[in-house]
């Protein structure tokens, strides 16, 4: 009974977030009125596309944060009295007699959707740049603008247009990330807060992009440096990081149990991306919905790759890695030279040091974290472990 | 001896906001550091690429501004009263005994550089849509990129890798004017109407950059509605509206001075696009210092092609446009059925009665703007009629 109760808040909270989601995109379809039929039907079709996943970084966000306040204590506020004050106080009022519908709540269900929102605009400009028309097994927007567009016989400017709209819509939706954040209801101190840490992590996935994308093209040189600045960077602040550290800020936790909760979401971010590359690597395709190949046929140079370089099989993987051309054959023989090369073994093990690096932090560091949110952490790096997809 | 004081006095301006755009991508260089040599190498040549034209936008705000702070008085400051009166203590404040060196004065740049990094967040992008990589004569940032990359020798890695590098400094661009607004040291009600101006600049921009690329693919029918809707949305809002609501923003200027100066403004937007688009079709190439037939060749909709539609030449212009691999002669053809069928005049008239409906707005609507408010936006007008490029 208590696990169907727990399942049927994730749904609630699940739920809550796509209607927030809902609302926003239809403000804005609502608003292309005066742009006529085609820029509404561009919204329409973000609508149906958006919040299509596991919406992993706002519900990380949405339990933490209730972790927190089911604890009723976010440990002491850091050394900024002022801020920390101000943090409980609007926490506090948040709260209220009822804890499902106080102020607090809609302004985390809108920080939860501008997190959905900046994860969305980020996989467009990726698939723009990835020349991905498919995700999940389904087209994605840029592929259903071109599935729609290419009725009309030409498939070049079919696909022109349906790429232009994925970096425009990309380029809206980042923006409303950042309008969302900018006017939250919070005391000014903690909108600050908020957006530096949307700042830092924009910052840093777009470094981790240009370094994917430069390697992949043989534009930089695949020193490991550079490939483990990517791993960290690309995905793992924004999808882990970020949350958690918005969570810190609406729940007024401390500078000491904020700073682990980051670290903690540095090593886990780095695993979830680490994971990330295993699965498109070693996948089912029928798992993560993509090519198979994809990440073979665009040379990318993941940690898989620069754990190979060192070993005897790295000629043969060479040999292979960045044909555009690359044969269910071919791809199977260079999964099996990655497997055999012990590359796959290691990176599973990064993966195992990470978690483990995360455990420590949150159990045996210095920070006094509440059990709760550790509890909601650790589900999470489970569900990490057992992933497929 | 006036003259050159007053060139002088707007060399400054420039000169300082040159100076707060270099502030703020130094700031960013210095950052990427933890990124390692070729993310800072992306900064750095992104701080050559910007600010490099006229900075028409940041110098209409600031000019704007320094006439409304000239003439002491920005008018009733609209129905809100709170608004009215924090803004007009902060503008006071501003001032001080020295209008050089105030607070407001900083703001002003701040928001200043804010609108060059979104022009520029929005150059990138559209030069990665129109595949442009030349811009007033020299290589574009993704055409520098370009050719550095190139010179390893795969031109199709290094094309791809030029353009996605411009996708995510366009984010990265597009994300930092949103960070400058929303901090913005004004008080609350008044960061909130500049972050209203700017959601409404972005919002209009990228829906007539979509209908642009709609219709010169194809994938959106050549209705009249469209092409004014593009018109009116893909430059003008950001260029003219934006900077002119801001100015008012920031001087406190009431609610009917600033409908009258944002109506001016529209007008002006929509000339200015106008005039651009016929300086594509039939300006010399060395001074827009672009592809002199990449409208032709790339078939843009523009008010010109509207024009010509309903005349007898259009069957003939229908034949060229949209040709990617248009010659000279035929340029030269497609030019020359423009000005015959009277399309080109019809054009210019219309660039006219927009600046006359400019014109009279600024002058005997029923707002009292400033005369020196009304002479700096003439100034812009005049300027407007005789550019070349």
């Amino acid at each position: 009974m208590a696990e169907i109760d727990e399942m049927c808040r994730l749904d609630r909270a699940r739920a809550s977030v796509l209607a927030e989601l809902h609302e926003v995109l239809e403000g804005e379809t609502l608003r292309a009125q005066r742009h006529g039929p085609h820029v509404q039907d561009l919204w329409r079709r973000t609508a149906q596309h958006i919040g299509g996943g596991k919406l992993m970084r706002p519900m990380l966000l949405l339990e933490v944060l209730d972790a927190f306040r089911a604890e009723g204590s976010a440990g002491p506020a850091g050394s900024d009295a002022s801020r920390g004050s101000d943090a409980a106080r609007w926490s506090d009022a948040a709260h209220g007699s009822d804890p499902g519908s106080g102020a607090g709540d809609a302004v985390a269900l809108r920080c939860a959707a501008a997190l959905e929102i900046l994860h969305y605009a980020f996989l467009l400009h990726d698939d723009v740049i990835d020349h991905d028309l498919v995700r999940r097994g389904d087209d994605n927007l840029v592929g259903a603008l071109h599935r729609h567009g290419r009725a009309g016989g030409d498939d070049g400017a079919s696909l022109h247009w349906a790429r232009s709209a994925g970096i425009l819509m990309g380029d809206l939706l980042l923006s409303r990330a950042h309008q969302l954040l900018a006017r939250v209801d919070v005391p000014a101190p903690m909108r600050a807060e908020l957006l530096d840490l949307l700042d830092h992590a924009v910052t840093e996935s777009a470094a981790g992009e240009f370094l994917d994308v430069g390697l992949a093209d043989g534009m930089i040189p695949p020193a490991r440096r550079e490939i483990d600045t990517m791993t960290r960077s690309k995905t793992a602040v924004y999808s882990v990081e970020l949350p958690l550290g918005m969570a810190c800020v609406l729940a007024g936790a401390g500078a000491e149990v904020r700073a682990a909760l980051e670290d903690a979401g540095r090593c886990i971010g780095i695993a979830f991306q680490l994971q990330d590359d295993a699965l498109s690597a070693f996948g089912a395709e029928h798992h993560h919905g993509k090519d198979p190949w994809s990440d073979f046929r665009e040379g990318k140079q993941t940690r898989i790759m620069d754990a190979a370089r060192s070993t005897a099989s790295w000629p043969a993987v060479a040999e292979l890695l960045g044909r555009s051309d690359l044969t269910d054959a071919q791809g199977l023989r260079l999964r099996g030279l990655l497997v055999d090369c012990g590359a796959r073994d290691r990176v599973a093990e990064e993966i195992e040091a990470l978690l483990d690096e995360a455990r420590r932090i949150l159990h045996d560091g210095p920070a006094r974290i509440p059990a709760a949110v550790v509890e909601v952490i650790e589900q999470q790096m489970r569900r990490l472990e057992g992933r497929t997809r």
